[in-house]
């Protein structure tokens, strides 16, 4: 199928280029709106939302709000979300929608309807994916980010200690058995990103927590991408002590794809502090990234 | 901590005593919207689900509202949800939001608050939560329900072939290694559960596929749940092949717990045909389940 849209992996390598890959967060959890002196609300959500676009347009390229605090005020907590995700894009901002959505069937093919089809109300650029239901189970919203021109990242492997159990768990029978569970959703998304048609990246990503080490989860960061390699969401850079200095020993094949996420370290400005705190890191990560290659 | 609410398990126990055990889903896809001569919009979604909420009530007296179908017209998509939970409450049923959330930290916590806290837009009486990043990670909102008088579902095992590989896969280390996946999830809440004040079942459940063989997902159904056994919703009755005569086969010592989730059989039926559907397959799963006892 030839798309008439831009594909996400070619979008994200343009964001790249231009404005580098810091993405910044937009998490209005109580906490953070009591500092910024907004109200624990739909409206303080909204304000916070707003703000941290305006803060980031032109100075990064990427933000990554978390649905789950905008969830939370319901209805009106969507609409905020909705005004949110709007002003955005229309900055010029890829969206990535921390929303870490799983089902099978037609229900999650109407989470990828949600957040991915061009025209809905949550229209994001991207959104995150669990597959504890398999990666199969996925495939729908991976086909609608494919022809949509949009992305999807998968969880993969996830920074809190809590996950090593089930991420590190051995398949025991399929096509991937012996590989960790992590391992086999990586290998899951390159085999279907190879087979779609020719991108800067592939449509399909992955969540790589940046303060692992990726090895322990079974995973060769060595190993060749050749086609369409999955971008890797990677939180935990800034507060959470990943440095964008070892990106290339953390992530080896997958470096060219890495987007830095930072959430906590920027936020903390507070608003009036936040544009300038924008600015200075995402000079910061572009210059380390000039350094590295 | 001593609760001044009912618990979840207490609840639940005497809705399965006052009007059995039928869970009706409450599924508005959009091939269904049609066939009810419904819009595909967030209308269209709001009579569907208030009209299973009036067709269940007095005739079952459990709903699962799948949040997938509504999140999907965005805000006003939760204003519809925000009425048919309002609605399925005041008519006395016990709703389950079937949401499959998962995340860590502030933002599994704010699922939780989403979902489970009372006075909440989107106040239910227990959600689906899924623990791809570990039983650890969703620990916040497993207090809540508990303190709460709410419920939680965790996946363990689900009933979509591709879900095998990761549900089954075994974990390498820490006091679950040698265990599948699925059973280490089981252990950690039943663990939960059993660490809680007593309660006819415990507030934490599973989410286990009722047309599995949980053998061989490395499940002991012949282990003794002695105290807050976990209650589990199951999919998989009526258009999908599982029996209520099976299900003390099927789910061994966990039987008394299981909720029988029904959708796409009853909600065929069509608007006209709903309540006599409910009233009917209600009176069946009542008199099977009387006949096991």
């Amino acid at each position: 199928m030839t798309s008439v849209v831009a594909a996400f992996g070619d979008r994200l390598a343009g964001v790249f280029a231009d404005r580098g890959r810091l993405c910044v967060g937009i998490d209005p959890h109580s906490h953070l709106l009591e500092s910024w002196g907004l109200p624990v609300s739909a409206s303080g959500v909204r304000e916070f939302g707003l703000a941290v676009v305006d803060a980031t347009a032109g100075r990064a390229g990427i933000v990554k709000p978390q649905v789950a605090f905008f969830e939370r005020f319901g209805a009106a907590g969507y609409a905020a979300l909705e005004e949110v995700l709007a002003a955005a894009r229309a900055a010029g901002l890829l969206v990535i929608a921390d929303a870490k959505r799983g089902d099978i069937g037609t229900s999650v093919a109407a989470y990828g309807e949600t957040w991915l089809t061009p025209g809905s109300p949550l229209e994001a650029d991207a959104m995150t994916i669990a597959a504890f239901q398999g990666v199969g189970s996925i495939e729908e919203p991976m086909r609608l980010a494919e022809s949509a021109g949009k992305g999807l990242f998968v969880l993969a492997a996830t920074s809190n200690p809590e996950a090593e159990s089930i991420q590190k768990a051995v398949v025991q029978s399929g096509p991937r058995a012996g590989r960790t569970v992590a391992r086999a959703i990586i290998e899951d998304v390159t085999s279907f990103n190879r087979a779609q048609s020719l991108h800067a990246f592939g449509s399909v990503g992955l969540v790589l927590g940046a303060t692992l080490d990726l090895g322990s989860f079974g995973i060769d960061t060595a190993a060749r991408v050749e086609l369409n390699a999955a971008p890797v969401l990677a939180p935990g850079f800034g507060h959470q002590g990943a440095k964008v200095q070892d990106l290339a020993r953390v992530f080896g094949s997958l470096s060219d794809g890495v987007i830095v996420s930072e959430s906590r370290g920027l936020l903390q400005a507070g608003p009036a502090g936040l544009a300038d705190a924008v600015a200075k890191r995402s000079d910061e990560v572009r210059a380390l990234e000039a350094a590295r290659r």
